[in-house]
């Protein structure tokens, strides 16, 4: 099942069916948006998959992307892991602190009120800031009872979705230090049109991952495509670790952290501070800027057979 | 004016216009929900001013503080500060932490989709885990515009509020370390029933602050009784500070961080590890345990005549 929220004027918008070739769509009659469908998941979802079935059929009218906000516009709960190692040893060299043990895994709590829409211009107060894309997968939870262990968790991932965790690098070694946090490094996120439903990934999903490369263009240029799959904890396992000490609401969106592959050199990066480690591994000195107001980036995974599953992100940054 | 959110089966609750004495409570006409205020305060406040009148001259029915839910029972953000350099130092006695500079402000990200109900039991998943209360004043603003300085924030706090950040402190050290912040260790907070106005405080709301003592009792013992009055930063400088790279959504609540004072051992402490790393600093080591299941806090702060403001804090902690 494909979902999408296109804009109607209200912060929540209206829930839509997909069909799965991403030219049609039609307002979902169970739930009028994605939060009323996700507190009742078990009870809805079966009369949207048939609303689904009947857009596949024809029914609807055309999708439109650029009318889609995020598939959950403001989430009561964002929680971001950083899941792949290869991320972390590099943003360690850039930001010259001591190694992380990656055991249990590495969540924050950011900011949840909004999600930009997918062709969203996204402001910024400074470029001075050093601005920064970081392609993610993430998974949205229906409720999830405190004390949950992993493979119970795996029941609680209603969909999947595509995110970029917008951050300001020169402000993150000293919110890093004070062990608070970030807060000013994490302004809102920015995602995908599409929310879809694992199934629709067929052997693309397993462990609880994303097995799908995620293709990154920085200003047109191909900038990386490294692979959702080498997560040291996959997102059954950060839903476990998150709901120790609490239940997690109904809409918990939970991030992989930048995608990355232990082979970088050859697939590329989700972010330009991971990029710059390699530049500093390879030349003592990092060559690559951050983002320049104006830049463009744009970020798309579809299923090995070209099938598209999120749409894409494709946003401009710009002068807040 | 004086405002509760009274359980009504809904995860918002119904908002109440309460009497100055807390002995009178009436349904707001002017407003269904806390958040529906907050959303557009400058027009809907004074409506809901006439109906404070009204209540305080006798309208309404009787106020049973035991029927409140927080009075933003969910909100969209909640930023907590840690504004008090007495309460600073000492934690950094207790974690064993070098010292955190203390500007700019110290400001983390928590979790917002629930506040607990003020007279609500308290689930935790174990003792072991060093169960701990934190008396905090806060407030709650409308929509800030991202940039938004010290002086203009002032406009934007809108109600002032009492929190009680429970705290899992043997989880605090391992959580800090990674710079991300905390997760397990910050389950949700507990609110007092009653937000109020800043003019309902009088003298007592000056330089952003609230100058008046917070008493904490636990298990009907008094353990504080420090005074709002001396946050290194005041929560106009704590608001510009959340606000540099992002619009605050309306209904931010944001806290002070623990009530402390330089004078600690005559006003003694708004939270268990803070009394532990005056024991630390008297004795080498602490002398004081955590709170265990069936032990109760009580938080209140009152007018300088005793006037009530916030209501109180009441809870038990019980196993999850």
């Amino acid at each position: 099942m494909k979902l999408a929220t296109l804009a109607d004027g209200s912060p929540d918008g209206r829930l839509h069916v997909v069909s799965r070739d991403h030219v049609r769509c039609a307002p979902a009659k169970a739930a009028a948006t994605m939060q009323a469908l996700l507190d009742d998941w078990e009870a809805l979802a079966p009369a949207l998959a048939v609303e689904y079935e009947a857009v596949n059929a024809g029914a609807g009218a055309s999708f439109d992307p650029a009318q889609a906000l995020a598939p959950l516009p403001r989430a009561w709960q964002w929680l971001d892991g950083s899941a792949y190692d290869s991320h972390g040893a590099l943003m360690e060299k850039v930001f010259g602190i001591d190694p992380l043990p990656t055991w249990p895994p590495l969540i924050y709590q950011g900011l949840s009120d909004r999600f930009h829409a997918p062709m969203a211009d996204v402001p910024f107060p400074s470029e001075e800031d050093f601005i920064d894309f970081e392609g993610e997968f993430g998974i949205i939870t229906d409720r999830v009872p405190m004390g949950t262990g992993a493979e119970a968790a795996r029941d609680h991932i209603r969909l999947l979705v595509q995110i970029n965790d917008w951050s300001l690098r020169k402000l993150a070694p000293r919110e890093m230090k004070t062990g608070f946090g970030w807060l000013q490094c994490k302004p809102a996120c920015s995602a995908a049109p599409v929310a879809v439903t694992p199934d629709e990934l067929g052997e693309a999903w397993r462990d609880a991952r994303i097995d799908l490369p995620l293709q990154v263009d920085w200003n047109g240029d191909r900038f990386g495509a490294a692979n959702g799959y080498q997560m040291s904890a996959g997102f059954d396992q950060l839903i476990a670790h998150a709901a120790y000490s609490r239940d997690l609401v109904a809409g918990t969106i939970i991030g992989s952290g930048t995608v990355s592959n232990d082979t970088y050199r050859a697939v590329g990066s989700s972010c330009i501070a991971e990029r710059r480690g390699i530049e500093i591994l390879d030349h003592g000195e990092p060559r690559t800027g951050f983002m320049a107001f104006g830049d463009t980036v744009r970020m798309e995974a579809r299923a090995a057979d070209g099938t598209p599953l999120f749409g894409a992100i494709d946003q401009k940054v710009v002068k807040g």
